[in-house]
């Protein structure tokens, strides 16, 4: 089997990333009076000893400096019911203007948390890799809010989907 | 707001966890006659340029060592009609009987492609990074397979959700 061309790979990766359903996160840091956030996809656990989360963040995204710099971040679960806050922290809304959309509140370190969230977790800014485009930020778990219903917002085939219930076998 | 102490961490952890709803992937590697694979969640795209995947795999599972060997590694995203390969790729069958499950294909290097798939993307293995308990591997994308319909099978609160729409808005 031969290799496919750069081209075709290319495109054939935007599609296959449409295919991938994802649970929107808004991932947060700063400090009082100067928030910074934006909605993020490519968040994974990647080791439970010690609870430790990754998000890749594009090198040109709004968020980026302030989520490298930052000593806190944190990853918001988002639920159905944050369904707006895709577009308003997705580039639709000014940087500086987000946070007036939904209810945020200070936690650890004193970056903002969603208020009722699927699930909150403030990460301890761990590590930093560049990764081409991207860089790969690492953080340790040092505070988590659960909220009741597992009701997440996904996001798929440039679109969200709702209303996603596990079944019972 | 006080940190939490670490059991209180590691058990919310787990229930955070619970609520990433996620798309079920089988990463696979080897060469005919000794392929490897396993039912994975933790898989993110992290860069577009060059088109890049990322797997979380735990050091303490069978096909482990077999990707950290190889010199390619498939991503096969999940379909709905895929369902009975979960619990097969995810431990309940031996390694060397899963691909007796699925219609399985050697793709570039060797590696075990599924036929059917939402989205194969095979890898070429470039980097290895040791966190905790899991090792990440990451895998430039050197030739990639689209199937029809998007209908992801996710992994959400201990099982599988179907069924998953985008909605037009």
């Amino acid at each position: 089997m031969t290799k496919q061309d750069d081209l075709v790979i290319a495109e054939g990766f935007k599609l296959a990333m449409r295919r991938l359903a994802t649970t929107v996160s808004i991932v947060t840091t700063g400090q009082s009076g100067r928030w910074a956030g934006m909605a993020a996809t490519a968040v994974v656990p990647i080791c439970a000893e010690p609870p430790t989360m990754m998000v890749a963040v594009n090198q040109s995204a709004s968020s980026h400096t302030a989520i490298r710099e930052g000593e806190y971040f944190c990853i918001n679960l988002l639920a159905t019911r944050h369904r707006e806050l895709v577009s308003v922290f997705g580039g639709k809304v000014a940087a500086d203007l987000r946070f007036a959309h939904g209810q945020w509140i200070e936690g650890t370190g004193g970056v903002p948390v969603l208020a009722d969230s699927l699930a909150s977790l403030t990460c301890a800014h761990s590590r930093a890799v560049s990764f081409g485009t991207h860089t790969l930020f690492f953080g340790e778990v040092v505070d988590i809010a659960n909220h009741a219903d597992i009701d997440p917002l996904l996001w798929m085939d440039g679109g969200v989907a709702t209303g996603i219930r596990t079944e019972i076998v």
